[in-house]
């Protein structure tokens, strides 16, 4: 109950505006010296240490003696725990796995301001433990609920203020979102892009950027983190009109691309079919969960400071050291999940009546709290599919695999987040294939506008499928 | 994995053109003679006899000695268990109760289809214990899951293929809602309209109705159930363009409700300004929830063969039987939720540069899967007020009980779903004030367009909103 009465007069709906002020951005994407020197410049003061230890080595962090689960002290951060999931029907009906409980939403925002008429984003250089490179970029705020009311009485957390009190500014967009459902238990996001008009002073590990520079550097390995993928990926790329990229097809892709960004032309599935189908399958679904303390899960063991499966496949909970460095704290332990080997995320994408779409799968996943999402045609780790079920293999595997070069649009390895994923690194693909589809699968072909629409609100892309919607627009510019 | 690939041909976006047919079904509202004797012989041959019986004598359903919770014997249907709730910051911050828990996703559908241009939906009469008047009039299919695979060995649910394989027919609708928060434990129907081309046979229990005759009947006191106002609010009453509607103002009251259904006419809040807000509520609220057995909640006991809270407040959980009439089953018992007192359910509207906007209220219920849905601006029982902390008071209540009668524009009581609840009757209102909300407050003004544009979308709006909803559209015609 703060602040003065609002003054009461109708404002007309937005109109395309924002669009276009996004699409002149994306044209500006020349210009990146300035940032390989800066870039390369916070690489070398922000070195860091990066050690493995035993779990039983980390400070700060306890195993319960009776559960086996992992905890802070302070009982915030996370917790490793354990989940025994039952999806009946399901190539794997039944299984039992370690899993991070971290019920505290954290704010990932971008803070974007007009100079001389251009967007740009404020980015940020952002060690990691768990990032490939080390240093990424990263949205302006990355925090979570416990660093930002500093519970490791660490450096408060720069520009904060802008997404805690968003109101006084423009907010383009703002919406609770899911992580990896396969390691987090109902995490969920707040992904934001908040603009302001006024002074911003910009920190050492700071530097503005264009949507176009940043789409460039989305085609550099492990440099644009998660966090800024999927922050992106909530923006409103697309136009309830004519797009205004539409005026500079350079080929018939770009061209199919930019009018799958425009309601004006069409899709395959009208939004209430999409949207009917969403209900049925998460009315039909059945997803049993239930935390479980760590030493009742069965198959999966302490063994040589971490916890692993009796397999060694998947993934395994280790503990690392980090030392130095320019972070908020200058040196801590912490548990961190390690997937046993890279991935493969994937859309295939079809034109249809020349407007792009891409084929979207309705994923089932034990942490997501609306029970199914809609994730890339192909997500999956090929070095695990040998343990499991050949139903198990997804359907579409084989034509991301065998794809000629010709028609593979994009395909960079990119990061899962360092901060809780050691080394977790998927290559991101988006593949051209006419494969045709029966109706009642589980599978969609959409366009970029529709997967917009969705992205307004919470739980329905998850956070592979936002990666590759962020990299998908960055293809358009 | 069924039926044949699609053709892959674009479709171009809907149009206007439902919104004009829902019209053009709202303005025929005449000829309600033939309902009226239908539904007077229907009464006449349903009669059922409901006795109240302790809890200790239903048929089917036991008492666990152990946890105090009430099951029926196949481990189907629902249970009474207990919940302890958690809000920090709320006005009464902690308190245990008994709820309802009901896992099973059910469908709540309603058939449409257009006779001589006009589409009729396909309502029926009927019968549910707990409801104020007996027979009241609900969708076409209103179905959990334990009936339809026929648990109870009763009759088949008519017309339930029409929306287990709606994607033959037209979908107009279909999104998994909430139900009362505060008596089920994150319960979820489908609410769904299907639209038909070919011949409907009409049981004896059914009838076609217009848009425009609901709405008549919409003003008689328990009549139109509690899912058929659900299924109704979810209807695109509403347009893009200039409605429909517009070309035949009644009054200024009507002229400002029939624009406030437009997207063309603007609003106060921008739709990104109220998701933003929303998602500001759902991230910083904290709810904590956690079922536990009937016997270790306090200040509620076993008394009288009912459970009821030491101060004879809120609610009872009550035991029912019911013999005779023509539902699946002939007779069965049952545990009920019984309430303590009549409710009040209103909507503050307010026209703004002659839109029509109402006043949402954000509300925390232990049972909402995501914390927080928008509710009318007051909810409440006022027969419980007396027990509770001066801040529980709902903010605008004495503005409704207030209201000068000529801006009293909807007051009508109606039952809540008469298959869980035992007479639990709310007056729902709309009542015209122009009150000022500051910024920050934890209540909007919306129009209708932006309240069907979040109806597309799961639990963003409570069911007693959207049964004013419904409430609303019926004055517009």
């Amino acid at each position: 109950m703060t602040g003065a009465p609002p003054t009461y007069a109708i404002r007309s709906r937005p109109n395309g505006r924002l669009t276009a002020r996004i699409a002149r951005s994306m044209l500006a994407g020349d210009g990146l010296e300035a940032f390989w020197s800066w870039y390369t410049e916070r690489a070398a003061l922000s070195a860091h240490r990066v050690t493995r230890i035993p779990l039983e080595e980390l400070s700060g962090w306890s195993t319960d003696p009776e559960t086996g689960d992992i905890g802070h002290d302070s009982g915030k951060f996370f917790s490793v725990t354990g989940i025994d999931v039952h999806i009946p029907g399901a190539p794997v009906p039944r299984w039992s796995q370690p899993i991070i409980v971290q019920p505290e939403v954290g704010i990932l925002g971008i803070l974007v301001k007009e100079f001389d008429g251009v967007l740009h984003c404020l980015m940020q250089a952002k060690f990691e433990p768990g990032n490939a490179n080390g240093l990424q970029l990263s949205p302006t705020v990355q925090a979570t609920k416990s660093n930002f009311s500093r519970v490791h009485r660490g450096k408060a957390v720069p520009y904060l203020e802008f997404f805690r009190d968003s109101a006084r500014h423009g907010v383009l967009a703002d919406v609770l979102q899911s992580e990896q459902g396969a390691w987090f238990y109902q995490k969920r996001n707040r992904n934001m892009i908040v603009e302001v008009d006024g002074d911003v002073p910009v920190g050492e590990n700071f530097i503005w950027l264009t949507f176009g520079q940043l789409h460039r550097l989305l085609r550099v390995e492990n440099l644009v983190n998660m966090d800024t993928r999927t922050v992106l990926s909530c923006l409103p790329f697309t136009s309830q009109d004519s797009h205004p990229l539409i005026v500079i097809p350079e080929d018939d892709f770009h061209q199919a691309l930019v009018r799958s960004c425009s309601a004006v032309e069409g899709s395959l599935h009208s939004m209430p079919e999409i949207l009917s189908w969403i209900t049925g399958i998460r009315a039909q679904s059945e997803v049993v969960t239930r935390v479980t303390p760590l030493t009742r899960v069965p198959r999966w063991h302490r063994s040589g400071g971490a916890i692993v499966h009796e397999n060694g496949l998947f993934f395994r909970v280790i503990g690392v050291d980090v030392a130095g460095g320019s972070r908020e704290v200058a040196s801590w332990s912490q548990p961190m999940i390690e997937p046993s080997g890279n991935g493969i995320v994937a859309f295939v994408a079809r034109r249809i009546d020349g407007v792009l779409h891409v084929l979207v799968h309705a994923r089932v996943e034990p942490g997501y709290v609306n029970v199914m999402e809609l994730a890339p045609t192909v997500q999956c780790t090929p070095g695990n599919l040998g343990a499991l079920p050949l139903e198990a293999r997804p359907r579409y595997l084989d034509v991301v695999l065998n794809a000629p070069p010709e028609l593979v649009r994009y395909s960079v390895p990119l990061s899962e987040e360092g901060g809780r994923f050691y080394n977790a690194v998927n290559t991101y693909a988006v593949v051209e294939a006419d494969v045709d589809v029966e109706d009642g699968a589980d599978y969609r072909w959409m366009t970029l506008h529709q997967l917009a629409e969705l992205l307004k609100h919470s739980n329905y892309l998850n956070v592979q499928a936002r990666s590759l919607v962020a990299c998908l627009h960055s293809l358009s510019s």
